[in-house]
């Protein structure tokens, strides 16, 4: 990104101004890879956050979504190797055990502290590795580690997702970072999307509240992997005001330029999540326009993105137009069948509902990409809306069901 | 079947007295193999029918759909290898060209017959092949021609599929027969799911109406290979009263006996179109009892027969419940987690939402046959919902990747 109102800095969660971080090996996983996160704010930090909308949540998900509602936030734990989901009420105990063995490490109050889990579903958490993971963790915490902290929470991962970009306030520079772990459910029993978004900005709750769940809206709810959400998803914001500029308050431009960094930072996220999908070979965007409504537009995007379908077509490089057909009629969204047209690229394949004569090696170049948009006009109205997907692949069925448990 | 209430009987749709059927080659289909089927009572009959919920209806299905309400039915005409799909105007006009053809070859008025198309989107209707085949199939038509009628429907469906019951009323013997092709959208650009059902009862509409949708309820409607539906599903009924008993009248012993006959001839056409569904290595049966309604419990039901990883998990034979376990979840439907039971077979695996301990080599052996039922007891309620499904395999993503338009 060029230097202009918003830029890349370097680093993820430790970007931000008084953010510290520690990623440490504690034993869950084996091979000694890092298995525990800590996200440390210097100061008390205004915090946020958006949990599953599965109906059967995780212990850290019920138990961080009580903390978050209890005054201010200092910290971040996150175990990778297990999710300590389905482990009834041992599995709570466990959640509020690792807050409060962080929070005395750290010498703040337990509900201060937001933990999250990813990994293995229906195993209790192995405490006593956990406890000794924190302790370590508050010891080496550093402006140096976000990355180290990144890497702590991945599963099947292939690489560690961070990043995080800055703009002015009244001369003062704001910056946003943040770092996550993917994709959909990827492995056997993993459990699934985590991130943690750290600011500096100087900025009240109920305006960070509004602006964050504006940037998920954009960001990680317009990604999809195979539909499915997990026990675990959880998407944290601390904002800790060292950046000590002018208060952020809306409708300012100041205002809309955190907005516009937080959805930076999360898409760039989401983006690397689908990247990073499972057994994916390929990235498709999905736009839909001409929609009478947002909500018409996402529910047409992401019928198509998830139809299994059209998935193993882009697999094949096929231009396979009546299966997307058929995954738009699959929608509850306002459409007119004789008003569709279909683009991969910048080339109509479908007008009017119709087939339409393409230039097939044109086309053919376009699917044999590695990237692949697809436009979806309905030619209804001016809503709009673009998600994120993957192809299905063979990898995919073998990364899901050649492990064994 | 033993002879008891409802026995199975030889044949499909020409097995009920009075119907008649054929099923040729036109030429659309490759190879020289059957693509035009025809269905003819010898007198006009109660119709009745279902049709996709897909919002892009196919051009036979918008036809259908004027001709069924318009009083009685003599004959379905339906063709494989092209779907008469996304093809405007001129769809339209060659799906009533096809019944105006019937009607002139049959002697009957053309609203008397319905049409049905499957196979390729997006291409014209060849009508010069289909307006020979049908007059072809006209001449041939015999009782012993219902199993042709079950080839010539097909795509790659890897068999024919029909079957037939009697039962009786009054001394006088009641069969119901029915021919089918699956499943989900199995082949490249193919669509998809077609039945007739042919009756010799004695029935007015409203009665037959009312058992029809409740047999499809119990039967097309519960089964899932990838959650697609087509631009083309539909499922015929025609009663011709030939078997001259008593009318069959709601609520009698008769009028019951007459839904277990529907609800058996589809519930095993059903069973056969997923049996035979997309590149499938397990016939999957997921049993949701305990709801608060059926509603929730077909909705679970679905929600983890749909799921990419629990269908991954069962092509790999792993007890992977802690994807059944977020698939629940995913659900509208009312659930308590901590009351959830899982059962592979009559082995328990969950108790209560947690894992629970049981014999891996019992599970072991169940996970690897061919058949498997999943009983999930969500213990709040007392209704209950079954679905059948099939496992995601690489000759799905092969089937459904490798062909090329």
């Amino acid at each position: 990104m060029e230097k202009g109102e918003v830029w890349h800095v370097a680093g993820g969660v430790t970007a931000p101004k008084g953010f510290l971080a520690a990623g440490v090996s504690c034993g869950i996983k084996r091979k000694g890879n890092r298995d525990l996160a800590l996200v440390f704010s210097q100061l008390p930090a205004i915090a946020h956050a958006v949990f599953t909308t599965n109906q059967i949540k995780a212990a850290p998900v019920l138990v961080s979504r009580e903390h978050v509602l209890k005054g201010k936030t200092q910290a971040v734990v996150i175990n990778s190797g297990n999710a300590n989901s389905c482990t009834g009420e041992l599995g709570i105990k466990n959640a509020k055990e690792a807050a409060k063995v962080a929070g005395e490490a750290l010498k703040i109050p337990p509900q201060s502290v937001l933990v999250g889990s990813t990994g293995i579903i229906g195993v209790p958490l192995p405490m006593d590795k956990v406890a000794q993971g924190i302790k370590l963790a508050s010891k080496v915490l550093s402006k140096e580690s976000g990355e180290e902290a990144a890497e702590a929470i991945m599963t099947t991962d292939s690489f560690s997702k961070e990043t995080a970009v800055s703009f002015q306030v009244d001369g003062k520079e704001v910056t946003v970072g943040g770092m996550a772990k993917g994709s959909g459910m990827i492995a056997p029993k993993m459990a699934t999307m985590l991130a943690v978004i750290t600011t500096d900005a100087v900025i009240e709750k109920k305006a960070l509240t509004q602006a964050f769940d504006k940037a998920v809206g954009q960001s990680f709810n317009m990604i999809t992997v195979d539909g499915n959400t997990s026990t675990n998803d959880s998407v944290f914001i601390l904002a800790n005001g060292q950046a000590k500029s002018a208060e952020i308050k809306p409708p300012s431009s100041s205002y809309k330029l955190f907005v516009k960094a937080l959805s930076h930072v999360m898409g760039e996220l989401a983006e690397l999540i689908v990247k990073d999908g499972e057994g994916a070979s390929k990235f498709i965007e999905i736009e839909v326009k001409g929609a009478k409504s947002f909500a018409d537009a996402k529910d047409v995007a992401l019928k198509v993105a998830n139809a299994n379908l059209v998935k193993c077509a882009f697999f094949g490089e096929d231009p396979n137009w009546g299966r997307i057909i058929a995954a738009i009629g699959m929608s509850a969204a306002k459409i007119d069948p004789a008003k569709i047209d279909i683009y991969f690229g910048n080339e109509l394949i479908v007008k009017g509902g119709m087939g339409f004569v393409y230039c097939a090696q044109t086309v053919g170049e376009i699917l044999g990409g590695k990237e692949i948009k697809v436009i979806i006009d309905l030619n209804l109205g001016k809503e709009q809306a673009t998600v994120w997907t993957t192809d299905l692949t063979y990898d995919y069925v073998r990364l899901n069901a050649e492990y064994k448990t």
